[in-house]
């Protein structure tokens, strides 16, 4: 018999970014290790050098994804679900090309791979409930974009649309929430000047709707929101730019009429000074920098990414691959153990 | 004979905004008042006002600014010169339409003052070294775009083109410096969706270039200069955008060539952190908010605004009209103080 704590799934990420570090970095935590059980996909070979790296013990039990010992495996606290056939240390993939775990920078093995664990952990999470593989929330390590563009999977500019195309999800949107600040965006991986193509009353609606239920699922009964501008000064009354009057003030006044407590549109360089200073629950940006920039800076590592929207719960940390400190203990596991914290209080909120 | 203090020129920005409060309570401090004389261009009732409203008692001299006891009153420490024909407490205008000094809101008459406040102040700073009435930096307090653009001066979208037509400034920057971030933009005030149309490598490069300028005049000797992208994860290597290439980078390699410490281009959400420790002396941005959100949050009431690129020294607080709260004493003078010392500061630069 199981005692009754969460199951959360984490992907690796890229092997040859910062992904196994952290993960090895965070979990080392005994105190953390009671709170859930993990499962992670992903390299063992990996894991372990990222392990000797850091000075961590091990302290987790490999078994090959697909052996028929998985079973019983799962009743170990950490477990990892390795890949042998990517070539153990070194990362082949199915698709072609190899690349050590070692090599820091994307690859086209790197990306096949890193996309297969995501695949893989995220279908534990959409198991039915009584299954004992089932997962009860996802916690991704950050993936290279151009790696997995490399491998063929440049269709999907990150996890959140990969994920949101896996469930069929009709909306998703990028939530951050930090010790002081929550931020949802509008638009994300896109070119910035392509924002005027996707920016509709819709979309902006969606990102204050889903923002309202993320911060309610977060533990915030009745969330104040901030809806940013667009333009310099939110358009100056129209002087600069007209997206505010035609596009995100009909949005806040249609999630006003559903009962949102949503204000706006601020100009972005002052709607953030209010919301740090609490006097809102969640800031909605219209693009990715306008909503990151705050957030990195007043929270530095402290951030984590959540998907709302999703039948699944997600967490990730804030931050990418980092190659350029990969392999050398110099990785801070503050952002994925802030990301596994929130998935398991995510998880444990469902359930009830 | 007068003592070798600079002259310091000061509009009063929008009389029905904070400008006069700022003014008055800055200046009300004695150690600021004796390191500079200063020259108040705008409503010497607006600013007997807000010195009633905030409990400031009057430490200036008034006189009309077409008088011809001009000459014998510029040797008082602070002067105001007043515009009695724009119908003292009340504003009125030359181009019709009148409105109170008290009307908390952009109006015709409170646009066409605060223009002429501004024109006039920098034609003292204009003038010949040798003349009495020259002075030697310029620093506004806000004004109001919507009032200068309902006063038939829409053209202007700000200070900083205003100033750039009238000396014929080839090009010119809007920097922002205060005491954790430096920042120059390479594009002000537009809609963000036409930053596509004006950012050039030459655009970028003189961001760049003016902003390694402005950073020496302001002591730093080889100022360290990071650029951001303009696209999500700074393009992400041509997967989110092709600015940065095409662009930004060419830019850069050109800033290079000419012997400054210029890099980039780096993600925007990344940048910011790394300058804030000190990593980078200034940060160049793409656009308005990109920038000044993070001098904004990091700098609070602190941060100034530099124009430049033109022949004077020109400075002001880094907040708007504040309409809202103009009137109630509830107006935060630090920024318009920061901007009166960064004046000084630039003003005994330029003379040694």
């Amino acid at each position: 018999m199981m005692e009754s704590v969460p199951r959360i799934a984490i992907s690796m990420g890229d092997p040859g970014g910062i992904g196994p570090e952290i993960i090895v970095k965070a979990l080392a935590d005994p105190g953390l290790r009671t709170r859930a059980r993990f499962r992670v996909f992903g390299s063992a070979r990996a894991l372990e050098e990222a392990a000797e790296a850091s000075g961590v013990a091990p302290y987790w039990w490999n078994v090959a994804h697909d052996s028929t010992l998985v079973g019983t495996a799962l009743a170990h606290r950490v477990l990892v679900l390795d890949y042998p056939e990517l070539n153990a240390g070194a990362v082949g993939t199915r698709g072609g090309g190899t690349a050590r775990t070692g090599r820091r920078g994307p690859t086209r093995a790197s990306g096949a791979a890193s996309f297969l664990w995501v695949e893989d952990a995220l279908a534990e999470c959409l198991r039915v409930a009584r299954d004992e593989r089932r997962c009860d929330a996802l916690v991704t390590a950050p993936i290279s974009k151009e790696a997995w563009s490399l491998a063929g999977r440049g269709q999907f500019p990150g996890h959140t649309e990969l994920l949101a195309t896996k469930v069929n999800a009709k909306r998703c949107g990028m939530l951050f929430t930090g010790p002081t600040l929550n931020v949802i965006l509008a638009t994300i991986h896109l070119p910035l000047m392509d924002v005027r193509n996707v920016l509709t009353i819709g979309r902006v609606f969606d990102a204050i709707d889903l923002g309202n239920e993320g911060l309610k699922s977060l533990g915030v009964a009745r969330p104040r929101i901030a809806v940013c501008g667009l333009n310099p000064h939110a358009g100056e009354n129209g002087l600069l730019g007209d997206e505010e009057a035609r596009v995100i003030a009909p949005a806040i006044r249609v999630a006003q009429e559903q009962g949102i407590d949503a204000r706006g549109p601020f100009p972005g360089d002052a709607v953030f000074v209010d919301a740090a200073a609490g006097r809102f629950d969640l800031v909605v940006a219209m693009y990715h920098d306008q909503g990151l920039i705050p957030a990195k800076l007043l929270d530095r590592g402290k951030t984590v990414n959540v998907t709302v929207g999703l039948p699944v719960v997600r967490t990730s940390p804030a931050h990418g691959t980092a190659f350029d400190i990969a392999g050398r203990n110099r990785a801070s596991a503050e952002s994925m153990t802030a990301a596994v914290e929130t998935a398991i209080r995510m998880a444990g909120a469902r359930q009830v």
